[in-house]
């Protein structure tokens, strides 16, 4: 059981950061990620890595960390629990492009583990997705993208591609807005292990998650990275950003619950893009790739049938 | 009575945003406040004024609105009502100003009534504050804008500017950045009648605040509008927008309440700048204005002995 200790996930989490690094800036042939390491004052730490003004790649981070110690109070309301120690580790990356056709790309997988002090019995879990923010939606893209996932779930359980979908559909929604943030991805969260699945095959899962990332979006880059933009595409580029930092800062549970219990700013910030424009009530002229795109940000789309036709 | 019915205080705030647009109308001596009238489904609705491009201002809008019905869910469950009829009504602003080193402003007064089903008491209540965030902070600007405050708050109570100036610091405050958002103002809420005021009295301070806006934001703007600046100083004015757009979308109860409960997010998100930039932990030299900006971001500095020094 040794492999699947939480000193084993940690370090595969950090290999995969690692690796994922080292794939970017090959694939970005430009910009280097640049290393800082932290301390939480409460125990454990981080290792996070930023990336700056590439060839392909504008702004982005990937960033591990591993934190533990006494369970902030605002967890503990969450989950009903007086007092727990909690442990959590994971990846978690942003990239915003240089170039507006090439889609902006988000991926979290953590694992946590909380053992309240009262009992012995420690809960654990696993949870992550990977979303795509195209700032122009190209159908077969999407398509591609979606198809990615599925086939990712699909080696694991039938139901999970649906599930997850729907999930994230659901998680990376606008409320006041009414969009979505952009075409979804996967997104799960307390996967643990029940009659159906072991702690193996949710690690399992969730390592085929962490692998399928660097091919998908090196795939997504060489598609787009030398498509022509101008002025125009660079402006809707900064407003699509906007609603990025809306999604981030008023909606994402992740963000807010990291500001509030007192994360590493810096890090968790690390998904805001180098710029956001914003201009009051704007509205693309119907039948533009502007508006064509907004018309797109629903939830509910099978992006892998639609990309096929 | 009839001068503080919940209509004549309404049209009070509807003839100052005219008036207030006039005025910065004037002011700028360029660009044109642009009118987009609302309903709200539930009742009630509101005058947006939005401007762009100005020779001043950049970006901002002034906002007036009178809102009315059922309370949404969210403000039942924080007053912990059952049911209960709500009115609203009061001005919004915030204004980007192109020049950096001219602050950017933002000022809120409001109305509110609340009716429980189940009694027949009306609760009322004012609110609002103003308060400045400039990009550089120049202790003298600092000093005249709260000395202006001060005056307005000592002609009603001498415990006004005290109270409320410290509840601008503790509210305009970015926790995850241990920052005040600028230099604070006055913030109040919850001013109802007592054994000390009557409701008139209250009102006549609210349009008081209201009332300077005009002339403090006048003054500040011939103080610095024809100062020099270059793009170093854009780039420090996009990064600390940046900030103002962390303030407003975490922890602005305001926009964040509004957004909640179906408010019209264009309104609502008019506070948002033209444009902010993010970089990865940025820091600026020791020594430069952009620190000794930083190094003033603080809660309780006295800045009407500061800038007299």
């Amino acid at each position: 059981m040794n492999n699947l200790s939480k000193s084993a996930l940690s370090k595969w989490f950090q290999n995969l950061q690692h690796e994922i690094c080292h794939g970017l800036e090959a694939v970005d042939g430009g910009g280097k990620f640049i290393e800082d390491k932290w301390q939480r004052p409460g125990g454990g730490g981080g290792r996070t890595r930023s990336f700056a003004k590439g060839n392909v790649i504008e702004k982005g981070g990937v960033n591990f960390s591993e934190v533990y110690g006494n369970t902030p109070q605002k967890i503990l309301d969450a989950l009903s629990l007086e007092q727990a120690d909690f442990y959590a580790t994971g990846v978690s990356i942003v990239l915003h492009p240089e170039n507006p056709m090439v889609p902006i790309i988000h991926m979290n997988i953590r694992y946590f583990e909380m053992t309240p002090s009262k009992s012995k019995t420690k809960h654990w879990w696993f949870g992550g997705g990977i979303d795509l923010t195209p700032h122009y939606i190209d159908p077969a893209d999407a398509g591609f993208f979606h198809k990615q996932l599925k086939d990712v779930c699909d080696r694991h359980h039938h139901s999970y591609y649906h599930k997850f979908k729907r999930w994230a559909d659901d998680y990376f929604f606008l409320k006041h807005r009414d969009e979505t943030r952009g075409i979804g991805g996967i997104f799960f969260d307390r996967l643990s292990s029940d009659d159906a699945f072991t702690k193996a095959e949710r690690w399992k899962f969730v390592q085929d998650v962490g692998l399928i990332f660097m091919p998908t979006y090196r795939d997504l880059i060489a598609r787009n990275k030398d498509k022509p933009y101008g002025e125009r595409e660079k402006q809707w580029q900064f407003y699509r950003r906007g609603r990025y930092v809306e999604f981030n800062l008023v909606w994402d549970k992740g963000t807010k619950f990291g500001l509030d219990t007192g994360g590493r700013t810096e890090s968790i910030l690390m998904s805001l893009p180098p710029q956001a424009n914003w201009s009051y009530n704007f509205h693309p002229g119907e039948g533009t790739p502007e508006h064509q795109t907004l018309q797109k940000l629903k939830k509910d789309i099978n992006w892998i049938d639609a990309g096929n036709t």
